[in-house]
Protein backbone atom coordinates (compact mmCIF):
# COMPACT_ATOMS: atom_id res chain seq x y z
CA UNK A 1 0.00 0.00 0.00
CA UNK A 2 0.97 3.50 -0.68
CA UNK A 3 2.27 5.06 2.02
CA UNK A 4 -0.29 8.31 2.84
CA UNK A 5 -0.23 12.07 2.43
CA UNK A 6 0.17 13.69 4.89
CA UNK A 7 -2.13 16.14 5.80
CA UNK A 8 -1.62 19.24 8.31
CA UNK A 9 -4.61 20.32 10.35
CA UNK A 10 -4.73 24.12 12.12
CA UNK A 11 -6.75 24.09 15.36
CA UNK A 12 -7.80 27.86 15.48
CA UNK A 13 -10.62 28.85 12.73
CA UNK A 14 -10.27 25.59 11.01
CA UNK A 15 -11.57 22.89 13.61
CA UNK A 16 -12.12 25.72 16.63
CA UNK A 17 -14.51 28.32 16.04
CA UNK A 18 -12.65 30.96 17.40
CA UNK A 19 -14.83 33.89 16.31
CA UNK A 20 -17.98 32.55 17.85
CA UNK A 21 -15.87 32.32 20.96
CA UNK A 22 -15.00 35.66 20.83
CA UNK A 23 -18.29 36.89 20.54
CA UNK A 24 -19.27 35.47 23.56
CA UNK A 25 -16.21 36.17 26.06
CA UNK A 26 -16.56 39.86 24.81
CA UNK A 27 -20.67 40.14 25.16
CA UNK A 28 -20.14 38.76 28.81
CA UNK A 29 -17.17 40.72 29.40
CA UNK A 30 -18.79 44.26 28.03
CA UNK A 31 -22.09 43.42 26.94
CA UNK A 32 -21.31 44.02 23.51
CA UNK A 33 -22.39 41.65 21.21
CA UNK A 34 -20.20 42.17 17.85
CA UNK A 35 -21.18 40.36 14.80
CA UNK A 36 -18.26 38.37 12.11
CA UNK A 37 -19.53 40.44 9.40
CA UNK A 38 -17.97 43.54 11.36
CA UNK A 39 -14.23 42.54 11.51
CA UNK A 40 -13.34 41.86 7.98
CA UNK A 41 -9.75 42.23 7.41
CA UNK A 42 -8.47 42.59 11.37
CA UNK A 43 -6.59 39.96 12.92
CA UNK A 44 -8.88 37.98 15.21
CA UNK A 45 -7.27 38.96 18.86
CA UNK A 46 -7.19 42.63 17.94
CA UNK A 47 -10.96 42.56 15.81
CA UNK A 48 -12.44 42.74 19.27
CA UNK A 49 -11.61 44.89 22.76
CA UNK A 50 -10.95 42.54 25.10
CA UNK A 51 -9.67 39.65 22.47
CA UNK A 52 -6.01 40.12 24.03
CA UNK A 53 -7.27 39.42 27.66
CA UNK A 54 -9.56 36.63 26.66
CA UNK A 55 -6.77 34.75 25.06
CA UNK A 56 -5.03 34.52 28.23
CA UNK A 57 -7.97 33.08 30.64
CA UNK A 58 -8.21 29.54 31.56
CA UNK A 59 -10.89 28.26 29.89
CA UNK A 60 -11.05 30.31 26.64
CA UNK A 61 -9.61 27.64 24.41
CA UNK A 62 -11.01 24.36 26.75
CA UNK A 63 -14.75 25.61 25.64
CA UNK A 64 -14.47 27.11 21.94
CA UNK A 65 -17.01 25.64 19.70
CA UNK A 66 -15.97 23.42 17.21
CA UNK A 67 -16.41 24.51 13.69
CA UNK A 68 -19.81 23.42 11.39
CA UNK A 69 -18.63 19.76 10.09
CA UNK A 70 -15.11 19.72 11.61
CA UNK A 71 -15.25 16.54 13.53
CA UNK A 72 -17.14 14.42 10.70
CA UNK A 73 -14.82 15.59 7.99
CA UNK A 74 -11.50 15.24 10.07
CA UNK A 75 -12.75 11.76 10.84
CA UNK A 76 -13.04 10.59 7.01
CA UNK A 77 -9.57 12.38 6.49
CA UNK A 78 -7.63 10.94 9.22
CA UNK A 79 -8.70 7.11 7.20
CA UNK A 80 -7.44 8.36 3.94
CA UNK A 81 -4.41 10.46 5.11
CA UNK A 82 -1.23 10.92 7.74
CA UNK A 83 -3.29 13.61 9.63
CA UNK A 84 -1.27 15.49 11.83
CA UNK A 85 -2.70 18.43 14.09
CA UNK A 86 -0.74 21.56 14.20
CA UNK A 87 -0.99 24.85 16.42
CA UNK A 88 0.29 28.01 17.39
CA UNK A 89 0.15 27.79 20.79
CA UNK A 90 3.19 28.78 22.40
CA UNK A 91 2.20 32.41 22.63
CA UNK A 92 -0.63 31.32 25.38
CA UNK A 93 0.91 28.52 27.53
CA UNK A 94 -1.98 28.36 29.35
CA UNK A 95 -3.88 26.82 26.27
CA UNK A 96 -1.58 24.42 26.36
CA UNK A 97 -3.20 21.81 28.27
CA UNK A 98 -6.65 22.97 27.14
CA UNK A 99 -6.24 22.32 23.43
CA UNK A 100 -5.14 18.37 24.22
CA UNK A 101 -7.99 18.10 26.51
CA UNK A 102 -10.53 20.09 23.67
CA UNK A 103 -8.87 17.29 20.97
CA UNK A 104 -9.41 14.26 23.25
CA UNK A 105 -13.45 15.51 23.67
CA UNK A 106 -14.44 16.56 20.10
CA UNK A 107 -12.32 14.53 17.46
CA UNK A 108 -11.45 10.98 20.21
CA UNK A 109 -10.01 9.32 16.93
CA UNK A 110 -7.20 11.25 16.99
CA UNK A 111 -4.09 9.84 19.13
CA UNK A 112 -1.98 12.12 20.80
CA UNK A 113 1.17 10.91 18.37
CA UNK A 114 -0.89 13.40 16.24
CA UNK A 115 -0.62 16.38 18.04
CA UNK A 116 1.50 19.53 17.61
CA UNK A 117 1.14 22.32 19.47
CA UNK A 118 3.93 24.55 18.56
CA UNK A 119 5.26 28.32 18.16
CA UNK A 120 6.39 28.40 14.28
CA UNK A 121 4.71 26.08 11.96
CA UNK A 122 7.86 26.61 9.71
CA UNK A 123 9.25 23.59 11.22
CA UNK A 124 6.68 21.01 9.93
CA UNK A 125 6.28 19.07 6.65
CA UNK A 126 3.67 17.53 5.00
CA UNK A 127 1.48 17.29 1.25
CA UNK A 128 -0.84 19.39 2.50
CA UNK A 129 -1.69 22.23 4.51
CA UNK A 130 -4.95 23.63 5.75
CA UNK A 131 -4.56 26.63 7.84
CA UNK A 132 -6.66 30.26 7.71
CA UNK A 133 -3.02 32.37 8.35
CA UNK A 134 -1.11 33.16 5.26
CA UNK A 135 1.87 33.17 7.57
CA UNK A 136 1.51 29.56 8.38
CA UNK A 137 0.62 28.62 4.89
CA UNK A 138 3.82 30.88 3.00
CA UNK A 139 6.25 28.99 4.43
CA UNK A 140 5.01 25.32 3.54
CA UNK A 141 6.14 23.75 0.22
CA UNK A 142 3.08 21.32 -0.12
CA UNK A 143 -0.43 22.63 -1.54
CA UNK A 144 -1.71 24.71 0.83
CA UNK A 145 -5.50 25.51 1.83
CA UNK A 146 -6.59 28.63 3.14
CA UNK A 147 -9.82 28.12 5.20
CA UNK A 148 -12.01 31.19 4.65
CA UNK A 149 -11.55 33.46 8.27
CA UNK A 150 -13.44 37.17 8.47
CA UNK A 151 -9.22 37.98 9.20
CA UNK A 152 -8.62 36.95 5.42
CA UNK A 153 -11.49 37.84 3.25
CA UNK A 154 -10.14 41.75 2.46
CA UNK A 155 -6.93 40.12 1.02
CA UNK A 156 -6.13 39.93 -2.48
CA UNK A 157 -3.71 37.50 -2.30
CA UNK A 158 -4.55 34.21 -4.33
CA UNK A 159 -1.61 32.20 -3.89
CA UNK A 160 -3.48 29.17 -1.91
CA UNK A 161 -6.67 27.82 -2.83
CA UNK A 162 -9.53 29.23 -0.29
CA UNK A 163 -11.94 26.64 1.07
CA UNK A 164 -14.86 28.29 3.10
CA UNK A 165 -16.20 24.80 4.83
CA UNK A 166 -15.43 21.62 5.59
CA UNK A 167 -17.55 20.31 2.67
CA UNK A 168 -15.64 21.94 0.28
CA UNK A 169 -12.73 20.35 1.86
CA UNK A 170 -13.98 16.96 1.50
CA UNK A 171 -14.87 17.60 -2.30
CA UNK A 172 -11.30 18.60 -2.78
CA UNK A 173 -9.18 16.17 -0.88
CA UNK A 174 -11.30 12.65 -0.80
CA UNK B 1 24.15 36.17 4.82
CA UNK B 2 23.43 32.93 4.13
CA UNK B 3 20.32 30.95 5.94
CA UNK B 4 21.23 29.39 9.21
CA UNK B 5 20.80 25.50 9.06
CA UNK B 6 18.07 24.56 11.30
CA UNK B 7 19.07 22.47 14.62
CA UNK B 8 16.30 20.14 16.07
CA UNK B 9 16.87 20.04 19.85
CA UNK B 10 15.14 17.06 22.29
CA UNK B 11 14.50 18.36 26.15
CA UNK B 12 14.55 14.89 28.36
CA UNK B 13 17.88 13.53 28.45
CA UNK B 14 19.43 16.57 25.64
CA UNK B 15 18.25 19.12 28.07
CA UNK B 16 16.90 17.86 31.07
CA UNK B 17 18.49 15.67 33.33
CA UNK B 18 15.21 12.89 33.42
CA UNK B 19 17.50 10.01 35.13
CA UNK B 20 18.55 12.75 38.09
CA UNK B 21 14.92 13.32 38.57
CA UNK B 22 13.41 9.61 38.57
CA UNK B 23 16.45 9.18 41.42
CA UNK B 24 15.38 12.15 43.46
CA UNK B 25 11.26 10.84 42.74
CA UNK B 26 11.93 7.74 43.54
CA UNK B 27 14.14 7.86 46.52
CA UNK B 28 11.12 10.34 48.11
CA UNK B 29 8.40 8.04 47.22
CA UNK B 30 10.16 4.30 48.21
CA UNK B 31 13.00 5.06 50.47
CA UNK B 32 15.23 3.21 47.24
CA UNK B 33 18.35 5.22 45.71
CA UNK B 34 19.10 3.91 42.62
CA UNK B 35 21.99 4.61 40.46
CA UNK B 36 22.33 5.60 36.89
CA UNK B 37 24.84 2.66 36.24
CA UNK B 38 22.04 0.39 37.43
CA UNK B 39 19.86 1.14 34.52
CA UNK B 40 21.45 0.41 31.49
CA UNK B 41 19.82 -0.84 28.78
CA UNK B 42 16.32 -0.11 29.89
CA UNK B 43 13.87 2.59 28.46
CA UNK B 44 14.13 5.42 31.35
CA UNK B 45 10.20 5.33 32.75
CA UNK B 46 10.66 2.03 32.79
CA UNK B 47 13.86 1.83 34.84
CA UNK B 48 12.53 2.76 37.99
CA UNK B 49 9.80 1.15 40.23
CA UNK B 50 7.53 4.28 40.26
CA UNK B 51 8.89 5.75 37.00
CA UNK B 52 5.48 5.44 35.15
CA UNK B 53 3.75 7.30 38.40
CA UNK B 54 5.86 10.13 38.58
CA UNK B 55 6.10 11.11 34.69
CA UNK B 56 1.95 11.52 35.62
CA UNK B 57 2.54 13.82 38.73
CA UNK B 58 2.48 17.44 38.61
CA UNK B 59 5.63 19.28 39.17
CA UNK B 60 8.10 15.99 37.79
CA UNK B 61 8.53 18.47 34.35
CA UNK B 62 8.85 21.54 35.80
CA UNK B 63 11.58 20.98 38.56
CA UNK B 64 13.86 18.89 36.68
CA UNK B 65 17.65 19.54 37.00
CA UNK B 66 19.21 20.75 33.48
CA UNK B 67 21.99 18.81 32.24
CA UNK B 68 25.43 19.95 32.81
CA UNK B 69 26.74 22.48 29.91
CA UNK B 70 23.38 22.86 28.38
CA UNK B 71 22.44 26.30 28.85
CA UNK B 72 25.36 27.88 27.69
CA UNK B 73 26.03 25.44 24.70
CA UNK B 74 22.97 26.20 23.99
CA UNK B 75 23.31 29.82 24.33
CA UNK B 76 26.12 29.69 21.98
CA UNK B 77 24.69 27.41 19.20
CA UNK B 78 21.52 29.74 19.23
CA UNK B 79 23.55 32.26 17.56
CA UNK B 80 24.78 30.16 15.28
CA UNK B 81 21.65 28.04 13.80
CA UNK B 82 18.12 28.29 14.03
CA UNK B 83 17.14 26.15 16.97
CA UNK B 84 13.73 24.64 17.41
CA UNK B 85 13.87 22.73 20.90
CA UNK B 86 10.90 19.54 19.82
CA UNK B 87 9.98 17.22 22.75
CA UNK B 88 7.66 14.36 22.98
CA UNK B 89 5.23 15.54 25.51
CA UNK B 90 1.61 14.95 24.25
CA UNK B 91 1.84 11.28 26.33
CA UNK B 92 2.06 13.47 29.59
CA UNK B 93 -0.47 16.83 29.03
CA UNK B 94 0.36 17.51 32.30
CA UNK B 95 3.88 18.03 31.63
CA UNK B 96 2.83 20.59 28.68
CA UNK B 97 2.74 23.82 30.07
CA UNK B 98 6.05 22.89 32.78
CA UNK B 99 8.07 22.17 30.01
CA UNK B 100 7.51 25.92 28.92
CA UNK B 101 8.40 27.21 31.85
CA UNK B 102 11.15 25.02 32.39
CA UNK B 103 12.47 26.26 29.17
CA UNK B 104 11.87 30.05 29.99
CA UNK B 105 13.47 30.12 33.30
CA UNK B 106 16.41 28.15 32.43
CA UNK B 107 17.00 29.07 28.52
CA UNK B 108 15.72 32.28 28.89
CA UNK B 109 17.27 33.30 25.48
CA UNK B 110 14.78 30.89 23.37
CA UNK B 111 11.91 32.49 21.84
CA UNK B 112 8.08 30.95 22.03
CA UNK B 113 8.58 30.56 18.50
CA UNK B 114 11.21 28.04 19.28
CA UNK B 115 9.27 25.34 21.09
CA UNK B 116 7.51 22.62 19.43
CA UNK B 117 5.65 19.97 21.82
CA UNK B 118 4.15 17.05 20.06
CA UNK B 119 3.62 13.68 19.87
CA UNK B 120 5.62 11.93 16.65
CA UNK B 121 8.91 13.79 16.07
CA UNK B 122 8.56 12.57 12.21
CA UNK B 123 6.43 15.97 11.03
CA UNK B 124 9.31 18.17 11.92
CA UNK B 125 12.20 19.04 9.62
CA UNK B 126 15.70 20.30 10.02
CA UNK B 127 19.40 20.04 9.23
CA UNK B 128 21.05 18.36 12.35
CA UNK B 129 18.80 16.46 15.49
CA UNK B 130 20.18 15.85 18.81
CA UNK B 131 18.12 13.02 20.85
CA UNK B 132 19.30 10.13 22.88
CA UNK B 133 16.03 8.24 21.35
CA UNK B 134 16.75 5.98 18.52
CA UNK B 135 12.72 5.93 17.62
CA UNK B 136 13.52 9.98 17.02
CA UNK B 137 16.64 9.88 15.01
CA UNK B 138 16.02 7.58 12.96
CA UNK B 139 13.44 9.27 10.83
CA UNK B 140 15.21 12.35 11.06
CA UNK B 141 16.47 12.90 7.16
CA UNK B 142 19.60 15.26 8.59
CA UNK B 143 22.49 15.07 10.50
CA UNK B 144 21.70 12.76 13.63
CA UNK B 145 23.57 13.24 17.14
CA UNK B 146 22.70 10.23 19.69
CA UNK B 147 23.11 11.85 23.23
CA UNK B 148 24.68 9.04 25.20
CA UNK B 149 22.24 8.21 28.09
CA UNK B 150 21.75 4.69 29.96
CA UNK B 151 18.98 3.75 27.58
CA UNK B 152 20.66 3.55 24.40
CA UNK B 153 24.35 2.74 25.71
CA UNK B 154 23.55 -1.24 25.24
CA UNK B 155 22.96 -0.90 21.91
CA UNK B 156 25.32 -1.86 18.54
CA UNK B 157 23.50 0.66 16.36
CA UNK B 158 26.14 3.03 14.91
CA UNK B 159 23.40 4.71 12.70
CA UNK B 160 23.98 7.99 14.80
CA UNK B 161 27.46 10.13 15.98
CA UNK B 162 27.30 9.65 19.50
CA UNK B 163 27.82 12.72 22.13
CA UNK B 164 28.86 12.19 25.70
CA UNK B 165 28.05 15.70 26.94
CA UNK B 166 27.45 19.12 25.40
CA UNK B 167 31.31 20.18 25.14
CA UNK B 168 31.44 17.48 22.55
CA UNK B 169 28.22 18.69 20.68
CA UNK B 170 30.11 22.19 20.74
CA UNK B 171 33.37 20.67 19.42
CA UNK B 172 31.24 18.99 16.42
CA UNK B 173 28.95 21.94 15.89
CA UNK B 174 31.17 25.33 16.37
Amino acid sequence: MAKKLRLIVDMDGVLADVYEQFIQFEFRESGLLMKKSEVHGTDEILAFPNGNIHVHERGFFRTIPVISGATESLEKLNKAYEVFIVSSAMEFPNCLEEKYYWLKEHFPFLSWKQIVLCGSKEVVQGNIMIDDHFKNLDSFTGRTLLFDQPHNQNSNDHSHERVCNWDEIIQLLL
